[in-house]
């Protein structure tokens, strides 16, 4: 039971697409994530999905359109919704979703991260 | 599924100790709430609760000693935790909780808001 510091937490890691738990709540994790360039479309069947945008921004793309997203926006990703963050430049982002929540969704491939850390 | 800027939606309101909902995701609801001054002790014997501080910074008081959280930090205080945010300053905190949060948790008194509005 001890508070977290986010720009500590930052400070921790520096590879991108490789989400890092920073707490625990109920049935979900918050996780803490750095992106730099495409990610791939992929979707959650039965886990709704936050990014909330800590430093930087970034480009939500859905099939139905883009979302721009910047440092103070969050953006909810509903169950069952295609999405691929893609980011110009480093963004940071935390994410709260379900611990069953695979960074890949329904796709997994090279990119899928099968065990994430805590820091 | 619209992206949420938190500066704009904490624009919408100035009262204190009434949480606004501003998104919902799996079980649980995003909330904002300005703090300042005392709140009362209590706790929630089956929901964990995230606080993140926007802005300003608040003590949390629990039985064990306080625990001072500054902007971008975050507290979870578990189930079953008793719990006393208190701020000299008004504070701007995001919380993230099951929508069966209660604010007043297992007190209910003049201060409990049995209903929360979204903004």
């Amino acid at each position: 039971m001890e508070k977290v510091n986010i720009s500590e937490k930052l400070a921790k890691f520096s590879e991108h697409w490789n989400p890092k738990i920073v707490g625990e709540l109920n049935d979900s994790y918050v996780k803490l994530v750095k992106f730099q360039g495409d990610f791939l479309f992929h979707k959650h069947d039965h886990e709704d999905e936050l990014f909330l945008v800590l430093k930087g921004k970034f480009t939500m793309r859905l099939r139905t359109g883009d979302v721009e997203l910047r440092e103070g926006e969050f953006f909810i990703v509903p169950k069952g919704v295609e999405h691929c963050p893609v980011a110009q430049e480093e963004v940071s982002v935390m994410l709260l979703e379900p611990k069953t929540t695979l960074n890949t969704g329904n796709v997994v491939n090279e990119r899928t991260k099968q065990k994430l850390d805590w820091i």
